[in-house]
């Protein structure tokens, strides 16, 4: 199949390379200069622009950063729907505003191009070793079409509904992981101030009902002192701004995120946004004046 | 070993006739008197008073509620001290607070008995199933000497650290556990109020960061509208009370605990305290006027 990748960040390079390496010829681009050359290198062609690569292709991936990047890549000049004829299939896997997926993809219904909203989660780690999970928004048809694609990129591929879907989903997963990130904290802190090696007290609850992904993978990042990023605060705050955005709109509220997301206000005001989300831990220790870690 | 059984509940009775299987003598009291029956059929001796038990065994195990209780049955009129010379050991497997845990030691000390503070998760099937987790605060050398007992009763057994250390990573426990279910309540209503179906919503994230013992386990009965207790509302409640307790104590805000403990006050203003925990997505429910279920 002819396919365009725009967006050749760590996520996106390995993951136009897992495409390549499907069988599928492929046409990149990026707004700015690295990533294309690895790609090119192993036989991918370089497109001139958004448009360009939407002419040259059945099926567009991006992976780039926010609602307004999607939607300049989309419909911008030299944007995909300059550049196509009706029955290209745009695929977004960039987290973004469930609305805004909305109004790109009802403004290329008007020229006939489909579009899918399948953000992922599980990082570079995920990327690299095409494991994502994928949470897919749009018509079934089209999902259904695009299936093998999806499975090229990840191990857990699930249709979520119409379009938006996709992006409510991870939203939702977003909310999930940082309040237990929250709960992981408040954990390690209290057992700290209140006399507990943390270490003993993960050891002793990591088997029960306190179980998490979080506990179990970021707790002892936190002890160890150790803050390089597996997904950076200031990506989880975009994303959780727009999950408090959609629960606005909807008026729900949701008090647990809301605060985890002033939490991680707190370390964005110590310029600490490009540390992992298990930074979260400082701001429980600063309101606490206590470490953690050793 | 002559052992001593007192608090014969919905936790103690299992708990209580694994250790007659491990083959010890059991003497066995409780304050009301169901529970006591089903023991003494199968071979225990029935005490008159914690005083009396404590003065017929090695060692004497507690179940009870909460911290007055534990201090009724060690300290009080009849109580364990009462009952006994210096050697024995009174293990108290009750969630109560390590402040008042501490202070009973001491007491004992005074009289040459010793105290573990060995709290459980893992609920009644932990505790029919011999799989609870046990978290043991006290001399290092009475926990060795008790370990064999302790293997009776559950799966995980960690030592903790000095009298109160059990209790505080028991409380450390709840505030992980607690806040954990708040974030998979938030996922679920931000789910349904915007417009993916929750169970779908689930089946994405289950996978990835957002996998927690509470999103798997607690999530789907939420779905179904199963509210029946495996752990009751007002029992996290008392367990909440006393994390925030040893928290304001040691100068510690725990802004996620105090939050949670609030939505599960505003299911104690409608009665539903007998509910289980997962009934916490009602307060959600109500403050986004939606419903998860179906």
């Amino acid at each position: 199949m002819r396919l365009g990748f725009i967006g050749l960040g760590i996520m996106g390079r390995p993951m136009a390379k897992h495409l390549m390496d499907a069988g599928h010829t492929l046409t990149v681009w990026n707004r700015s200069w690295p990533g294309i050359d690895a790609l090119v290198e192993v036989g991918a062609e370089e497109g001139a622009s958004a448009a360009d690569v939407a002419g040259r292709s059945e099926v567009v991936f991006t992976m780039v950063g926010d609602s307004p990047d999607v939607e300049a890549v989309a419909l911008g000049s030299q944007g995909i729907i300059e550049g196509t004829e009706a029955g290209l299939v745009h695929i977004d896997m960039s987290t973004i505003s469930p609305v805004v997926t909305r109004a790109i993809a009802a403004r290329y219904a008007e020229k006939g191009v489909e579009m899918l909203d399948a953000p992922v989660s599980g990082g570079e780690g995920g990327a690299v070793n095409a494991t994502l999970s994928i949470m897919v928004g749009g018509k079934p048809e089209v999902f259904e079409r695009c299936q093998p694609l999806f499975e090229a990129l990840g191990k857990t591929v699930t249709y979520c509904g119409p379009s938006g879907s996709g992006q409510t989903v991870k939203l939702c997963n977003q909310v999930a992981v940082s309040v237990t990130n929250m709960a992981v904290c408040e954990a390690l802190v209290l057992a700290k101030k209140a006399g507990v090696a943390p270490g003993t007290m993960l050891e002793a609850i990591s088997g029960g009902a306190a179980a998490s992904w979080q506990l179990l993978n970021l707790a002892p990042k936190m002890l160890a002192g150790d803050f390089r990023p597996g997904f950076k605060v200031w990506h989880q705050q975009k994303d959780l701004r727009l999950a408090l955005e959609v629960a606005r709109e909807a008026a729900l509220p949701l008090p647990g995120t809301a605060l985890v997301s002033q939490l991680y206000a707190s370390l964005e005001a110590e310029g600490l946004g490009e540390e992992g989300t298990q930074a979260l831990v400082k701001s429980l220790e600063k309101l606490g004046n206590v470490r953690v870690g050793d």
